[in-house]
């Protein structure tokens, strides 16, 4: 298996010096296009899943006893009808248990070696095209955001993670020798051995939105550092999940490991498993994606084990002045519809000055910053190719209601901007499909804004000014967390401070950014979540993420009988 | 203060290169000897202590309101008469924030620096001998180990500490170019700025019996990272500390920085503060050195912060065989005297084979056995200089009443090898000393050594075998932790099962140690501590001991406007 390691050890090499310089780079093939990928390939893949739905999947996972999925194409709004295995939970754990005795005793390069080829096997084009049509119909992405989000975008994000893993394993040495004397007595000379041990069985909980995102380098940083991992999915979202589980339990046993260091235990939304899980006695390590509410109560509730948790949070935009209106406007817009809103990324509340703010046109009045904004999602949802793209559809029904709420709310708080409706699919007739939901509101409507509203819904907030724009938005990082935050100035002067508050708030800021999806947190570059405030413990990726994931115990021996 | 980082930096260069080799190196005085001190330094800390007793220690911490100080010397069994602010909990915490504010804008190179001076003023022989002396009247420690132990010894694993933080913050880069395309959109630059933001206030509390030796690393871990500490001494073992934080805010003061980035809050044993000053809402992190019952309680009740414990366990040693017996039983005496076994790494457990162990004099019994480690200890004890530099003086008077209670219980169960009793010390008529309380006494009595007792109590337990030796102490780190572990064998198998039970019970392991402190633990060398056994969650040093104390925060500009 070094073998393995040998073979990958180049990305390996080159991903660990993108993530000390954090240049752009990518592993992996983003684009499905044709041009790259033929037309064999796709057709396949397209052939291949059709060819599993209605169908039981087959994982020969331990502890089966009988089948769940309730899975429904957020496209077709149909059943995928594809089942899987419903196991026991405590033999799911001893078959964890059991694997990881062999894999805990090889070397860092043996197992690092494996982890490259899992990511590699998920990286082929095969894997890639069967990927993003499981994600398509189970998540909601447009074909080509699954593909690219959910393919070569995760896998380097778990490349990344491996590297981490890598190099915080490799600062232990595996030997050492030691001399010196104590008083007058003669010089001891001792030979020490340092051996990694794995913390036990990791627990990683994927969502319904982004699951290989999250989902790979956690298992990458648990599987690199000896810890088996037991995957809860997402009801909504299992099938891409069930198959790279499948993919890396092949790559496992056509190594000559135990194919249960990575196993699946699929649960039912009214009978979930994830509690009893995270409590179970076997449990070392819990990586979760989700839910605040959850994930907040997971980090206080599990002391069991290391927790690490990303999840959302009150995502804003600071609009103080721009020399590009109409650029500023694209790029906020942008992130209104991309994936329905629906990412951890997605941004939420626009805060702009009451009084307008001065652009290269001249001065911008509130309104007409509103009115342009929206300008600005119209164009993208008026081009269905474009819209069906971005947009993608909802991964929950549920959005809907939220969505109506909120236009009943406006009726009496604050102006409806933009109504939310859906767009015709090109495609899909049926697609659960919603556009933005745009409010205009006042700083003061904290109860309408002040809190994530999952999905398309999106307020642009009336301040006295941009710093009290800036004093609210960094409120609400303190109180409900933020994964992205965005600011617009040509004023260094503000941007310095807009720096300043939101750093202080322990937040990330982005400045400026135009003509570029905005959303887009780049894996080797990006310190993805700070753990700095609620919306989530833990970052992809950096040292924190992996150091503790393993433990380092010692052997010393008079070196002169050492083995 | 660069320039201080300047000039302290081929130290913490020459610390990483052990922390990476993890050869024998002290960068600080082990010896007292006056061949390298002279005469008058040591002579002025004598002074200097003596004048310090019966008096308020004025420490200019914020919040004051009145005094506390209730230390007794175990060597005199007189009160210090030595008083510390007793401070407002909230006014330290207020304090200690206030204090952050600039010093988390510094360059690592300038925190680091500082903690540098700090180590290097600590460790100059004035200050190495008044700690000493203020370490014996408190602690309870002979001279020697006071000065080594509590000075370099403590020092190192604090520039240790500071190390690893300094690796942990310099594999982030300052700042990163990032270019690519998205789609067929122009190519966009981004420039990013990377900032470490630390956690917030840590609350560091100290033992009784050593608290430099993990006050420092915890110390220099927080700081280095930008996280001002409030120090929760021991009401037993406060002068030291106290000192110590004198001369850490007087460092502050030279440099230009607030003091109050290293607060102490002194309490009294009968109206403890410790538990107010975990659960403060501006807590982050907590360093915790003391009994287990205490820190599993605070690894199960501080969700609201980061949690490092060292505690304590049931330290173990099985003999199967040797080619050295005098040797073998001189060494594992030494740790049962050594500081009255009141060290975490004193040994507790001995186990025997019931029909004893093959050595190079032939097979000797389990009686004989116990009889020359008995003698072993006789040997110390009858010596009354080696007895009061080996054991020094009990730091709690309630030992004896350990010591007693153990007695009783033997005369019913087990056999008495060798009575407790008082050692005449040399220089103080009233020392509270004791002898160890040897035993011996079946496997089966595990109700009698299945548990730490602090102090000196050990056990030879009478096993079937070496195996079953090894079973039962490997049961009890599972149960009760460990901190050290010895084996002696001539067997290389049994040596090498003997590693793999106790690696896989999360414990490291010591063979065949003679001829040397078998307590002692190396900076640079020894990780102390795994982690993976209930006497404690981290280990001195490692990345995982600093990475998750700073996060990282990070902006996004294009890079034309980059400033």
């Amino acid at each position: 298996m070094s073998e393995l390691f040998l073979r990958h050890k180049p990305f390996l090499e080159k991903a660990l010096d993108a993530c000390e310089k954090r240049y752009a780079w990518t592993a992996y093939k983003e684009s499905p296009s044709s041009k790259i990928h033929g037309k064999e390939i796709p057709a396949a893949a397209k052939k291949a899943f059709d060819e599993m739905l209605g169908k039981p999947l087959h994982m020969d996972l331990p502890g089966e006893h009988g089948r769940v999925g309730e899975e429904i194409s957020p496209f077709t709004e149909e059943p995928l009808g594809v089942t899987y295995p419903r196991v026991d939970i405590d033999a799911t754990f001893a078959a964890a248990r059991e694997a990881q005795q062999r894999w805990r005793r090889l070397s860092v390069e043996d197992r690092v070696g494996v982890c490259l080829e899992m990511l590699d096997r998920l990286g082929q084009p095969a894997a890639l095209f069967l990927n993003a049509h499981a994600t398509v119909h189970t998540a909601g992405q447009s074909f080509i955001m699954a593909f690219a989000g959910c393919g070569a975008n995760a896998l380097d994000r778990g490349l990344e993670a491996l590297a981490y893993a890598y190099k915080a394993m490799t600062d232990v040495p595996g030997e050492a020798d030691w001399e010196r004397r104590f008083g007058a007595a003669p010089e001891i000379h001792l030979r020490k051995r340092f051996r990694l041990v794995p913390r036990g069985t990791a627990v990683v909980v994927t969502c319904a939105t982004f699951p290989q995102w999250n989902g790979y380098p956690a298992i990458m940083a648990n599987l690199a550092t000896g810890n088996p991992v037991v995957i809860k999915p997402h009801p909504k979202t299992t099938l891409p999940v069930a198959l790279f589980v499948r993919t890396m339990r092949e790559v496992l046993v056509e190594n000559g490991m135990d194919p249960n260091l990575v196993t699946m235990v699929a649960d039912k939304r009214d009978d979930p498993v994830t509690i009893e899980l995270l409590h179970h006695p076997d449990t070392a390590i819990i990586d979760f994606t989700g839910g605040p509410k959850f994930g907040r109560w997971i980090e206080e509730n599990c002391p069991n084990a290391l927790v690490y948790t990303e999840t959302a949070g009150c995502n804003s935009v600071v609009i103080e002045s721009t020399d590009n209106f109409q650029g500023m406007c694209d790029a906020v817009a942008h992130s209104l519809c991309q994936a329905s809103a629906q990412m951890c990324t997605s941004v939420q509340n626009i805060f702009v000055p009451r009084d307008g703010i001065d652009t290269e046109r001249g001065h911008v009045s509130f309104d007409e910053v509103c009115d342009t904004l929206k300008g600005s999602v119209d164009n993208i949802i008026g081009n269905a190719g474009l819209a069906a793209f971005l947009c993608g559809t909802l991964v929950d029904e549920g959005i809907y209601k939220s969505i109506d709420a909120m236009t009943a709310k406006a009726n009496s708080r604050g102006r409806i901007i933009r109504e939310s409706g859906r767009y015709a699919h090109p495609d899909y007739a049926g697609a659960r499909t919603a556009t933005p939901l745009m409010l205009a509101v006042e700083a003061s409507d904290k109860e309408l804004y002040g809190q994530e509203h999952f999905g398309p819904i999106s307020f642009v907030i009336a301040c006295d000014d941009a710093e009290h724009g800036l004093a609210r938005a960094t409120e609400d990082v303190r109180e409900h967390g933020a994964i992205t935050s965005h600011v617009y100035s040509s004023d260094d002067g503000f941007l310095e401070r807009a720096e300043d508050a939101y750093h202080s708030a322990g937040a990330s800021l982005s400045c400026n950014l135009i003509g570029m999806p905005i959303n887009f947190a780049a894996a080797y570059s990006d310190f993805h979540v700070t753990g700095l405030n609620p919306a989530g413990n833990a970052c992809l990726s950096d040292l924190a993420f992996v150091a503790n994931r393993f433990r380092i115990v010692q052997t010393r021996f008079p070196a002169s009988t050492a083995p």
